[in-house]
C-alpha cells in the first residue's frame, strides 16, 4: 500500500458518518498506525500475500481486509535518532491535523482539553448524557505503540466508546519516547487516576484501552494499586500488548498473518526498546503479563481475535488474571487481527464492552 | 510415530499414577484417537516437523509435545467399507480392553454399568461423594469423532471430571456409525437425559464432552429443548467439533500446527460425512455452529487453544451464544492444542470447571 492509498483509506474512514461511524474511528487509528509507523519510511514497504484463504465465517468487510496484501512491517527502516522519531510522529500530526475538527463537529459529543494531576487530557461528553451516568467516568489510554497518538490524535479510540457507551470518557495525553520512556507514561495515567479519584468514587470509574493502551491500562491499575490507591471498577483490554518482549506463540503462528501487524520484527521491537529505555523488557510493569495480580486487580474484559499477532499476549494476560482469582471475560473474534476495526465484528465487540460497563459501573447502554 | 510407539505410549500414560492420574486419561484418550485413526492404517504414517518454535510459555509437559514431529492425519488410508470401519474401531477395542480394569481399580470411584432411556450407560460414582452433590448430576458425552470411543472407552473422560469435580458422571454410550449415523447418537443423549430428569432437577444437571462430545452436548440440549424439555444447568464445551465441514478459518491457520489433530483433510472428513449419513453437513443438530441458539440454551463454558485446529469451531459458537444473549464463558489456552491432555495445562482448565460447576450446581469441589 503506498501512503496515498493509506491517504485515501484514511479520509474515507473520516468520512463514514453513517452505522459506522464508531468503528470509522478506530479504522482511522489503525490506519493511523500503519501510517505513523511508515512516516519516515521510503515509499516502499514489502507486500505480501495473504498466507491463507479468506474466511467465509466473517463479514464481507473483513473478507476484504483479508484479502488485501499485507505490509511487511520489518522491511520498513528503523529510526535510528531523536529527530527520526520525531519526525515519524510529527509526520502525523501534520498530515491529519485537518481532519479531526470535522470529524469533532460532526459527532454528538463535547470535547474540552483540561489538565488533571498536571497531565494533558480530553474529557469527552455525550451531548445527552444520561443522568445515571454523570456520576460516572470511563478512562482510556491510547494505544500506539507506545510512541505515536499523543496530542489531538490521543482521542480516537475515546471518541468511539463515548458515542457507543454514551459514558463520559477521559483520555490521557500521556507522555511518550523518545524524549520520556518508561515510566512516564504509567506515572501520568496513575496521576490522572489519582486526581480523578477527587470527584469519583473507584466503583464509578472503568478503564479501557487497545494495544498499548490495553497493557497500559493493566500497568496504571497495577501501579495505582500498589501506591495504595482503591481499585477502579473494572478493566477493558483489547489486544493488550502485554509481553513487549518477542515471547508468546502467536508471534510467530500468527506473524504474517495478522493483516495489521505483521510481525514483531523491526519497527514493534523498535518502539518497545525506546519505551523501555533503561528498564527489561519483562519488567512487570513494562509488560504486565509478568506482574502479580493476586493482591488484588479488577474485574476484567479481553479482547482479540484468532488472527492477532497479540492473541497470546492476550490470552496469557487473561490466565494470569484467571490463576490470580480475578474476575476475568475473554473474547476471542473469529479471523480478527490486531486492533480489528472497519468491520461490524466491532459492533458486536462494542456490545460487549457495553455489557461489560452496565455490569459493573450499574448505568444503562443506548438502546 | 510406528504403532508400537503409540502403544508405549498409552501404556506409561495409563500407569502414571501420580498426580497426572486425571490428565493421563484424557491422555489416553487423545492417544486412543490417533491410534483408532492409524488402525487400518500401514505403519507408515508421514510425520511433518512442526511448523514453529516451541514456546516457552507453556509447561516443560507441553512443550515436549509441540517438539514432536507432527502424525499428518491425511496421510493415512480412508476406510472404504463398512468392514474397514468396523475393524478400526475394533482394533482399539482388542488391544486396550486389558489396559482398564486395571486403571478403573485405581481410581476412588465405583462404576455401573446401566440403561436409561433403553440407552447403554455407565454410572461413575466417586468413593466419597459429598452429600450436598449426591442430587447432582453430570452427564458426559464422549468424543472421538463421532466414530471412536464406544463401549467400555467412553468413560475416559468421566472418569477423569468424576475424579476431579467429586460428582457422579453418567457417562452415555451413544449408537456410533457406520450402522448408526446421525440422528442415532443425539437420539441417545436425549433419551438418557429425559430419563436423567425422572430423578434429578435439571438445575442439577450439567453436560459436558470434548471434541464431537462437546458439539454433542450442544446438539443434546438443542433437541431436547426444542422436544419440549427443561434447560439443564449449564453445558461444558471443550474444543466443541461444531462445524462438520471445512469451514472456520483455523482449519486452515492451525493445520498442521496442532500437534494431535493435524488437518481436516483425509479421516477426520470422513467421519463427519460416515457420521451425517443423508443429512448436510451443515445441519444444525450436525453441526451445531449452525444451531439458532435464542429460544434457550442454559450458561455454557467453553475450552480451546491457540493451537487447536478446532479454535474456530470454539469461538464461533462462543460467539454464537453471546450473540443470542446466553453467559457463555470463553478459556483459552496459550498454544494448547485440540483435547489438550498429558500437561499442567489441563489441571488448570479443570480448575475452571470445577468453579463452573461450583456456580452453576452450588456444591463445592474438592480442596
Amino acid at each position: 500500500m503506498t501512503k496515498a492509498e493509506i491517504v485515501t483509506q484514511l479520509s474515507r474512514a473520516l468520512n463514514r458518518m453513517n452505522r459506522f461511524t464508531a468503528i470509522a474511528l478506530t479504522g482511522a487509528l489503525v490506519v493511523f498506525s500503519t501510517l505513523a509507523m511508515a512516516a519516515d519510511a521510503p515509499m516502499q514497504i514489502v507486500m505480501n500475500p495473504p498466507k491463507f484463504p479468506v474466511p467465509g465465517t466473517v463479514s464481507p468487510e473483513a473478507q476484504a481486509i483479508l484479502g488485501r496484501p499485507i505490509p511487511d512491517l520489518s522491511s520498513i527502516p528503523l529510526a535510528q535518532t531523536r529527530d527520526e522519531w520525531m519526525a515519524s510522529k510529527e509526520f502525523v500530526a501534520t498530515r491529519y491535523g485537518a481532519a479531526l475538527p470535522k470529524l469533532l463537529q460532526s459527532l454528538p459529543i463535547e470535547l474540552e482539553k483540561a489538565s488533571m494531576g498536571g497531565v494533558t487530557v480530553r474529557v469527552i461528553t455525550p451531548d445527552n448524557l444520561a443522568p445515571e451516568k454523570s456520576g460516572k467516568v470511563l478512562m482510556n489510554v491510547h494505544g500506539g505503540a507506545y510512541v505515536h497518538f499523543g496530542g489531538d490524535y490521543s482521542v480516537l479510540e475515546a471518541l468511539q466508546m463515548a458515542t457507543a457507551s454514551g459514558y463520559r470518557v477521559v483520555a490521557v495525553d500521556y507522555r511518550m519516547p523518545p524524549d520520556h520512556p518508561y515510566p512516564a507514561a504509567v506515572d501520568d495515567t496513575v496521576a490522572v487516576y489519582r486526581d480523578l479519584l477527587k470527584n469519583y468514587q473507584p466503583e464509578d470509574i472503568v478503564i479501557f484501552g487497545t494495544s498499548a493502551g490495553g497493557s497500559l491500562t493493566a500497568s496504571t491499575i497495577l501501579a495505582a494499586r500498589d501506591q495504595g490507591l482503591p481499585l477502579p471498577a473494572g478493566a477493558i483490554m483489547n489486544s493488550p500488548w502485554s509481553d513487549l518482549s518477542k515471547t508468546g506463540d502467536s508471534y510467530f503462528t500468527n506473524e504474517g498473518v495478522d493483516p495489521k501487524l505483521s510481525t514483531y520484527d523491526g519497527r514493534l521491537e523498535a518502539s518497545a526498546r525506546l519505551y523501555a529505555g533503561e528498564e527489561d523488557l519483562r519488567h512487570p510493569l513494562v509488560s504486565p503479563v509478568y506482574a502479580d495480580y493476586s493482591p488484588g486487580f479488577p474485574p476484567s474484559m479481553l479482547i482479540s481475535g484468532t488472527r492477532d499477532l497479540l492473541l497470546s499476549c492476550t490470552v496469557r494476560l487473561h490466565r494470569k488474571l484467571r490463576a490470580a482469582g480475578i474476575p476475568a471475560e475473554l473474547h476471542i473474534f473469529e479471523a480478527m487481527w490486531h486492533g480489528f476495526s472497519q468491520v461490524p465484528e466491532l459492533d458486536e465487540a462494542q456490545s460487549e464492552m457495553n455489557l461489560f460497563l452496565e455490569r459493573h459501573l450499574g448505568g444503562r447502554t443506548p438502546g
